[in-house]
């Protein structure tokens, strides 16, 4: 049987895919400046039965590949990102990052490796594959703008029916495997509001314009936009992450700049927190006869996983019973954003987790210098999305 | 020497000040309701050779005295005001308030009581006076917008030449007389803010609008009116004296209505403080989507005692060496508001304190229920104001 | 078959409910007030073959009707509360309430018209029931503590093992019922803050301490237990509905009082709200130097749905196919709270909503003075009810 | 007669006191850094009758300088401040500062010009003075804690009488010279709070806790100290100059650190500010349950001329009648701190004003990039405290 096949293939060539993964971990390379994993990717493909490769996609430096079956089908999309993050690494591996101040920190190098070896498994099965498969090598996730919109923008998904992906996560136990459907991981908005006084000296306050007084009473207002704006069984998140009043004890500030970022799990919440964050914003100019400039930039959306693909994820993982893997089960949304969300605004698709927390049980989170991830996870990564794969493509009888 | 003479007459009808003080304290009349005072003023006023009375100054309660010294000379004004609180007395007093809720709490029966006799004692010393003595006797000095505005708009001053007006003060020693040149005493303005939003169930905030949290966003920006907005060596006071935003635990607030009061010494202060509290109402509506109405108002002006005229009172007052008085000394600027501000708005003019506070050192502020003076500062009051007439008028020879 | 038969019955009772209902909606009576429909309730039952009544129940107007199959079997307790609220009706429907300022604006009359109906039709059919029916007439639900409380005391749910019960709603559409399992209605705490300062003159804000500014630096601190406590994919709220601080404008204020009320959807948040409140309400008392108390009581739970009775009770609404019902679907969260949260919190039940919009789409929320419901939905809870009661007790062939 | 001598002597060096000034200008040195400065002192009194000089004093760059008359009689001290500001000059003279970055932009190297001469010229004319003079070159006067505690502690006023000082005033017309009695110009506390929460991810605020949220939170209730607790007589400003927030928007800030700036005019206000500042800072552990670290201390005193010198100096200027002097004239307090105030809570003194606005009118204020005086008031200067001094030397007949 095809899928029986397939996951011995994969099993056989576990260790290749943490071989590359170590590969990877030790170069890592920032968003948008990942020209060395993208030649790696290249590189890789040279000798795999491939049917087509497009590098530098969208002007950056995405890889697609397309693998054909033997007879018409469905088209499916894989995406695995590649980029790293700018932290200084802390974890003592063996196969620590190489770039200072660069690090693999969220498991893109996990995907990377696990779909290089699954796409070459593929290109090897074609004969038992009907339809086409879209290997999408996608960089500079971790980055806004990201590097879906790239991809989209050069047509590749213009034929493809599903898209799917995975993450590894070290918050989730390895050997579990799960899902959300609808919306799944929340939008982003970014914003700056630089509020302009007027300086002066700090025994004569009446002569100046506090801009440190009216940054202030702009936080504590915008504490009201979720606490009295947002449908208590909403979603929202807003957090001024930057207060930059930097400057002299005894000078009254003249200006100040604020930088935030917005959470949400809806259009309509996306919406109103806007709106009342630009009026907050807005109002300062007449409360406290300061100049405010404000930008501000919806980011990635919402990850909204189609109910009906999703599924028949959940059904074909759990009836594939993949022998590494103990539990397939419904999670929680996540509060991460991820820009895969843009592939889903354009076609169905489904974006899962596989379980990556390290044996002994301590995990960081992502994002820490420390962050690690199970590698066992990769072969459970690599046989899910086979097994959603072969769903879809697999040769019917 | 004449001097000598008055302050021998005055000193003779000390008991008779006290007794109509002790009349007039156990009926006091509200500001503006004041119409058995200013009737048994009238009446007093039967038995003295005077030159003429006018009754009803100004539409109102207000009496004012004429007295002519036989030879031409300066016209000076004299005002004392004769209406009481809205305070339940608690001095226990036997001449304490016989009119249920109505107090004379701030001394103005002793004002009115050694006017009385001082008028009539400088009526019977006319053939040593040269020029006019105008008694004003006025009502509502309590309550904006105070009986001042409407003797000055009856014409009463338009032939003055100075104004004096004494307070007495239990807060400060019998025995004492204190003035201030210049800015002295505040003025004051009244606003009211309706804050309107939406009401709604507790649990749905983001269906309404909350008036409660736009409320106490204003009240904690007004802080920065004082605080950053006035001169640090000028004066202003900013209150939010009433919140009213009473309503049901669960029900989100549709309005709520902020009554402030205002304090300043100084006309460009009185400025800054309504342009500030204008904007930051205003700035409610952008802000908070809530719909604002301000009603603001400016009342009592600052009082400014014309420092000539001050001077001169000073002097007279240290020169005459009144028995009964022990010092002679300039004080701070004192934080009450007073309608007498309008008639130096006018004329030249001073207001000048007399100490009143009990002997056994014990004494309740003014407008506190237990309020008393010591009534040993009425004849002092009466010989310090006639004094100063003297200087103005006495026959010169 | 025993459902066609308890359908048919009902169906011809159809008028017998509204009728009830009309008469109960003319007599409505606040909640721990309400002895005159208690007393209606136990009249009702003089006629009707039951197997025990017991009234007064929990020391309240609470009245519980057993009814005995001819076999043991389970016993299945069924509720519908009878109090109204404190509202002036505007209905203008000829059976409006001739109670001044008392209102049923929830729908309890409905309720317990169709219990009574249900309770009497299920008497008749005794003979083809297996085990016990128990009905709660319960009263005050609308005000905390509520009345389920004194049920569960006197012991009414011993022997009960599922528990049931249905709130028309006029927010939903007529012909549609709605489930909900686990959490499904928030829980609710209340709490009274009293602020001491000290209360002073308005131009002397030294020698005071004003409770206002402290009442508005809590209010706006407030907001951030939900903006930033709160996990985002959570639900919390927390209003100030009641902020009395009424003085006079010149007075700096010496004490106000808040009125706040809590929403949460589990425990985790019920305990954090509680212990967020607690400390912002602690820090006033160093911070501006005043004395606080604060008063904070958990009201009702959070009303959870046992997952296996909803999955039972949907499954058996879906299958009766009750002529007048298009839809049976699952639904969001309710804000609002319910005190039947106490009796499964005891007990594994389902609390479900039964469509009652008015026909002509137009409807007013639960509370409103012109609340009104579409009559169809009383024999639709009617047999919405019968038949989840057959399913648990309907005689086995 | 010696006056007219000792202004015709410093009429006739006017040209070598701008040509010391214009030499100090181009070569300012900071605050304790300033070395070439004291050397340039020294090297000028090498030729000078003088009778003693201590350098290095207080361990610093002071440098003291005793001129005895024939005769005993009183000692007097005169201060000149010579150092200069971390400014970058924009005056574009012929003699700007060589140092970037540093400027004299108050007016010290004035000071020092016009002392050196009329030391000089003090030193000439010994034979006609009784008594001491102590000329105090003084550091650091621009950067706390000052150089005037390192003079105290030197000892170098404990056998002096009066000490007395001049500042030339950019915002004061040229040939005018001002003199206040009492408390003239503020005194000063610095303090730095950092806040400590806990960061995290931007969209996990619960894990986290904001210190943005809780340092905003302070401005705000910081500004009630002015509001509400000082005194509406007196005067206080509390700033705060900093407000370092910087981070990441989508990170939730684990710690800020807020530097306030504080001033006062009366040492009970300097408590009352103290106080309140570290109850705030205090009362955010609980409230915000952050870890707060204050660190407050009390910098220059209030500036408290002693009224009698005062009194004597205004006489003195005025009887003096110098010939470029138009006006001796009274003014308010002025709002800068200075650490001449630590000499007069040593011993009685005077520091007054001279009058340096440039003659075209158009002036920059203190610590102004653009700053510059007038050099005609360096004449002045020197004529105005010869005659003090000779008030108080001058040899008596």
């Amino acid at each position: 049987m095809i899928s029986m096949e397939m996951m011995n293939k994969l099993e056989q060539k576990e260790s290749r895919i943490i071989e590359i993964r170590r590969y990877l971990h030790a170069h890592p390379e920032l968003s948008f400046e990942e020209t060395e994993t993208a030649h790696y990717i290249e590189e890789f493909y040279k000798n795999v039965n491939i049917d087509k490769i497009d590098t530098h996609i969208g002007g950056q430096n995405g890889v697609v590949v397309t693998i054909k079956g033997v007879k018409p089908g469905k088209t499916i999309a894989l995406r695995a990102d590649f980029d790293a993050l700018p932290i200084e690494e802390e974890t003592g591996l063996p196969f620590a990052s190489k770039n200072p101040g660069v690090m693999h920190g969220c498991g893109h190098d996990g995907h990377t490796a696990y779909m290089l070896i699954l796409a070459e498994t593929l290109a090897e099965m074609k004969d038992e594959l009907e339809g086409t498969i879209k290997i999408i090598h996608q960089p500079a996730e971790e980055k806004s703008p990201g590097g879906a919109q790239g991809i989209i923008k050069a047509g590749v998904l213009e034929d493809v029916d599903v898209i799917l992906g995975i993450h590894v996560m070290s918050t989730m136990e390895t050997g579990k495997i799960y899902y959300h459907a609808g919306n799944t991981q929340t939008g982003r908005a970014d914003f700056t509001l630089r509020i302009q006084g007027k300086g002066g000296h700090g025994s004569s306050p009446h002569l100046s314009n506090d801009a440190i007084v009216a940054g202030s009473s702009f936080v504590m207002n915008l504490q009201t936009i979720v606490s009295r704006r947002i449908n208590p069984f909403d979603t929202a998140v807003v957090t001024i992450g930057s207060f930059d009043g930097r400057g002299v004890n005894n000078v009254i500030k003249d200006a100040v700049t604020l930088e935030g970022n917005v959470r949400f799990m809806s259009d309509e919440t996306k919406d109103i927190v806007e709106k009342e964050v630009r009026r907050l914003a807005s109002g300062l100019d007449e409360t406290f006869a300061v100049t405010t400039e404000l930008k501000y930039s919806n980011d990635y959306p919402v990850l909204y996983n189609d109910p009906a693909v999703t599924e028949h994820v959940s059904q074909v993982l759990k009836q594939m019973d993949i022998k590494e893997v103990n539990e397939v089960a419904e999670t929680t949304p996540q509060p991460p954003s991820e820009d895969f969300a843009f592939y889903l605004q354009e076609i169905p698709g489904c974006f899962f987790y596989v379980g990556a927390m390290p044996d002994k049980g301590q995990f960081y989170p992502h994002h820490n210098p420390k962050f690690d991830i199970n590698e066992k996870s990769l072969l459970i990564s690599a046989k899910a999305m086979a097994a959603v794969v072969l769903s879809y493509c697999g040769k019917s009888v």
